[in-house]
């Protein structure tokens, strides 16, 4: 989708894809396939790029360290992207900002976790690995001392956090340049399922002006003071009290952001390109006054395309995006993005065509 | 452009691009870099697709004729595609099936076009090369019987056409389906300079709704009547005694559509791709009341990348659309567009734009 928002603007990527099925290699022209943990083959790739970015986390924090040394600009850089790759140095960082996070430690073992608790509300604790996580993978709500041993198994620093009482998720969208030039998309709605994110809607819904205002200043501060370069997400909770607590960050395009491919002025894809190559950013605004955005996951169908008649046919100004994965069971396989004046309306037709290409409605 | 509209659908293309570095070529993951006038070449490309559609009109007949035969879905087919490669073909067509376009005749020497003159209000009269002209080139305005004898030089059939005394120039764009589903853009004003498109205004201003309906009337027929699948422009003339004739057809996603990219709910692009797989087709209205597209031509800087800083600051909606080909003085190398509710205020942003990316505009 980074390549999609390059295309009008003659930015050219090479890529370096796992696999040659990658969802990216499957558009991009120039495609290398390799081992991003393996620094020489990062190097060699790096070798005549501009700039490098990222479509997730989990490239080694110190092999960008040795590419920046190498003298190739990386954007997000390390400084900035190890925040999202490790929760307890984003955990310690926000802290000495003053954003406020849910109640936090780093644990050693299922004493810990017992102790943890007791200094607040007791069980249930949620439990993280600091690295690796994504999508309910890595996370843990223990309700008791017994459940608390599983997550220290893996024999990774484990985090723990009070299980946050909050009404619902947001999502604050920021993409800031090198410059220093910043921009917010409105704040989301985010629902999730399962642990998996299901449903955002664009702007959220009756949503206190000055509590959007205060997570747009949170997003915004975050990227200031971290030094992000390019889109960052901030996850959030707003609490039954009314506050925000940051849950999580995501520096690069994020699944909350998606809706803005048709809802935004700018895509949060073509604003991710313009603040990696220090381009002025393009207006974030929205273009509708709501937008919805379903995922599809995986279901019963191995072919999606086959439901293609029936969601174009049903609604002509339905916006498909599939990212040409095999479809497995509960996967993340596409979204579809739907807008309009009524909001029952928008949410009702992003949620059909969601179903019916996943198999779960099939009329 | 249609490859970045097939993305979010997860449709795939195989590209037989004349050289590597062709627009397309740069973005396409599968390319194939060979001759579209050489059967042999066409024949081991288009095995293994399912369907095969166009960039532009020049692969020979006789050659997708040949595909057919052999069982390749080709859309549009060679007996539509002949109305937009051969002008006399498509006048006998126009004129069999009542559609007005202006006075006309193969002519076969200057004398014929002196005769063609006197039938008509004299000289001027266009002479057209009926195979192979864009943009201007193959078209002749001739003034005097002693002009005549050029157009004759190549030894190609000639077509003679009267100067239509016009007010403005219009064009209707259309997507039809093999389903026979069809839609209709809206009409839009399209302006030329030196006889190349420069600005596009969508919807055209002051345009009488009757003859708004009569203009999508006539290309809904064209598309209908020729069997066109996938997207169908119908260049027309607006003449000052309030009828419309028929100038061009083009069989593809066209100059005059490129607005729809940022201006309609379902761009010209993305709606060819559906045609030719035959999906229901996307809703073509507008999401702003006023959208312009204004080419850039090369101009004097060859790196007009460097031009990008001043216009994205300056209009932080612009959407700017670069090809990627090597600047040449009024080559087409891109487009923006721009869109809002004051048409003076849109008009003057795409022109400061367009003009800055050519360097005609410094300031």
């Amino acid at each position: 989708m980074t390549h999609e928002a390059g295309i009008p603007l003659g930015i050219r990527f090479k890529l370096l894809s796992d696999t040659p099925q990658d969802s990216a290699a499957q558009v991009v022209h120039d495609v290398v396939v390799g081992d991003y943990r393996d620094l020489e083959t990062l190097r060699a790739f790096a070798r005549g790029c501009d700039v490098i970015t990222f479509d997730h986390e989990h490239v080694p924090t110190e092999h960008l360290r040795a590419l920046e040394a190498d003298g190739i600009p990386v954007r997000p850089g390390p400084d900035a992207l190890v925040h999202a790759q490790d929760k307890g140095v984003m955990r310690a960082r926000l802290d000495s900002i003053g954003v406020p996070c849910p109640r936090h430690r780093i644990v050693s073992d299922p004493q810990d976790v017992v102790a943890f608790a007791a200094e607040g509300d007791g069980f249930p604790v949620v439990l993280k690995t600091v690295r690796g996580g994504y999508d309910g993978k890595g996370v843990w709500v223990v309700t008791s001392p017994e459940e608390a041993a599983e997550p220290f198994r893996a024999g990774v620093p484990v985090l723990a956090e009070e299980k946050v009482d909050f009404v619902r998720e947001l999502a604050a969208n920021v993409v800031r340049s090198p410059h220093g030039q910043a921009v917010a998309y409105p704040v989301v709605e985010s629902q999730q399922v399962d642990g998996v994110c299901d449903t955002v809607i664009a702007p959220a819904p009756d949503l206190d002006e000055a509590l959007a205002l205060r997570a747009e200043e949170m997003a915004l501060t975050i990227a200031k003071e971290l030094g992000v370069v390019g889109h960052l997400a901030v996850e959030l909770f707003q609490t039954r009290d009314g506050r925000l607590l940051v849950n999580e960050l995501a520096m690069r395009p994020h699944n909350s952001g998606h809706w803005t491919q048709d809802g935004a002025i700018t895509s949060q894809f073509a604003n991710h390109v313009r603040a990696v190559l220090d381009l002025p950013l393009g207006d974030p605004r929205p273009r509708a006054k709501w937008t919805v955005m379903v995922n599809v996951l995986g279901g019963d169908y191995p072919d999606m395309y086959s439901a293609y008649l029936h969601c174009m046919a049903r609604d002509p100004q339905l916006k498909i995006h599939m990212y040409g994965k095999d479809v497995k069971p509960g996967r993340k396989v596409g979204h579809v993005n739907t807008y309009g004046d009524d909001l029952d309306d928008v949410l009702e037709r992003a949620r059909h065509a969601a179903g019916y290409l996943r198999g779960t409605i099939t009329e």
